[in-house]
């Protein structure tokens, strides 16, 4: 099997412009002007948007276990690297893969190209080019978005005032991660607890409607799967600012609690990282507007905390925690290490 | 030492519009609205113009030797990558690096981005972004380039009458990797020739210049990293035309010559593969035109066959080989493989 023959067989398909059954936003319609199949793609960024891209790499044994399912690899490489799209509120377009395998196994790659595609089709995704090569089994992405001109969430736009707002429940991740590798202290947990969770682990759902919904509310977002407090802390230190979020507001599932128990599952919802969802600030003058938008259940989103000016030293911009309107420690209220770092020591 | 501290030490430098020694089309002067830093890089494509872009994959032991030094790597990556946009006649704008390493050695990552953005200040393209992570060795690079509305060069756009071109030498990319392999045949290969096929191998000279240069005169183009037939197969194919090449003009350096003798060396030129130049076809009306920009040294290209319509089968369009106007069977000037296919059985 060469590698053309693994293109054109498992990864070429139709453009989706061309599906009756997907409603395309007319400017993205003609938005693929060649695909897969010359050097280059050749693609059309719509006018007075900004094209928007992020890369993410996944190595088998880190990122997902070695005896993942090629099913689950593909649907979790997808939707995490697409989560980066709807935390800056963009509308998904293209996407590109970089495949190394060990070897050209059929079934394998029959089962990973028919999720991906089949994921990247729900999020109306286009795949318009990659790689395909030989070696340890490493998958990275690619995924292309538009967002109109000055729309962009940013992490560097946060201001004193705003609230901070999450997407979702927050520390499933982790808590799947425990599941997962089976290292969680509870073993009795329920089967609908412990499918929610797989759920989240091997298909978190990038939150890209909510990105489309939050833009007309907010100019400052951010991607939290590094961990909460990690990733507010980019904000803080971007836009210059102190955030105070109150612990007790931060939203937790039940199957989160019940697999790790209250303490951890707010460790995990507060560090763990893996959630995929997205932190958001919001000046007072939307609020009324995105309580609206909460209520109608047209977003899932909880107010956790406000964006300060309290600068404690010179340049140090602070994520603080509360709980009862009194500070504590972020140290009493974590049980693991602080975000996921790779080369950690 | 952190994924953060990697980027921001190694990686993350002030954007190349900032620079007063680069001369940067004003065009694209203003293209990088956030680069590093965010969940996504936020960038402008000018008006009436696409983006084009591609994706590479390197995996250590298979695109390059184990041992090859962090700067050779970082060069062969970043050229044989910007080699698609020259083949597409774009010029190149920004690139993402999906950096995947066993382990943080700070004296590699330091000599590999080094190497890295210097090579790509030198082509103007700035890094925007990227994902690091530990595992086996293996570098994915993205080139995002821009071209004018409908000059891009494309594979299917060769036309019957047509004659066709490559840039530079031949052959020099697979005779550069014999002699980095210790497997050619003359081992008292000049010293010259010897450093001429070691920059070869790993800095392979992507041919932006020229790409730039022939959209004014061709609407087909190819990069021939896969070797010169088979890859003119990919325009036969995608053109639906047949293509005559006459053996005896296709240009190879004297360096390949001297290292694996005539018969070898116009094997390595037509199917040797990995030696990044473009292919192209040019309309009659444009032969004087381009003849010039030959002439005044402002391209180095070489006419090797033309474009013909006849078809030995129904749908099958082919590459053919003439010496002295009489068909020559490859097989008869080939004796090595095809192009280089991963996977290949």
């Amino acid at each position: 099997l060469k590698e053309f023959d693994i293109i054109n067989h498992f990864f070429k398909r139709p453009s989706l412009s061309d599906s009756d059954s997907l409603a395309i936003d007319s400017d993205l319609k003609e938005s693929v002007v060649k695909s897969i199949g010359d050097d280059c793609a050749i693609l059309s960024v719509p006018d007075k948007h900004h094209l928007v891209l992020s890369m993410d790499t996944l190595v088998s044994g880190r990122h997902f276990p070695d005896d993942a399912l090629p099913a689950q690899i593909a649907t979790r490489a997808f939707c995490t690297c697409l989560s980066d799209l709807a935390a800056m509120g963009a509308t998904p377009c293209w996407f590109t893969l970089g495949l190394t395998m060990p070897q050209a196994d059929i079934k394998w790659i029959a089962a990973f190209s028919e999720s991906l595609l089949g994921i990247a089709r729900e999020y109306q995704c286009e795949l318009i080019g990659g790689d395909t090569t030989q070696g340890p089994l490493t998958i990275t992405l690619q995924v292309h978005g538009v967002v109109e001109q000055g729309k962009s969430l940013r992490r560097d736009q946060a201001t004193v005032g705003d609230r901070v707002f999450v997407t979702g429940c927050l520390g499933d991740g982790a808590a799947a991660l425990a599941l997962i590798n089976n290292e969680a202290a509870n073993n009795t947990i329920e089967i609908d607890d412990k499918a929610y969770l797989e759920e989240r682990f091997y298909c978190p759902q990038p939150q890209i409607q909510s990105g489309l919904k939050i833009v007309n509310h907010s100019r400052c977002g951010i991607d939290i799967s590094d961990g909460l407090l990690a990733d507010l802390q980019h904000i803080a230190t971007a836009s210059e600012v102190s955030l105070e979020i109150d612990v007790d507001k931060v939203p937790i599932s039940m199957a989160c609690k019940n697999l790790v128990g209250d303490t951890v599952a707010l460790s995990c919802a507060l560090s763990g990282g893996d959630d995929y969802q997205v932190a958001f600030t919001v000046p007072e003058s939307h609020l009324l507007s995105l309580g609206k938008l909460i209520q109608d259940e047209s977003i899932v989103a909880t107010e956790i905390g406000r964006v300060t000016c309290a600068v404690e030293r010179d340049n140090d911009y602070n994520v603080r925690c509360f709980r009862n309107g009194e500070p504590v420690m972020i140290d009493d209220v974590l049980v693991d290490d602080k975000g996921y770092q790779h080369f950690a020591s």
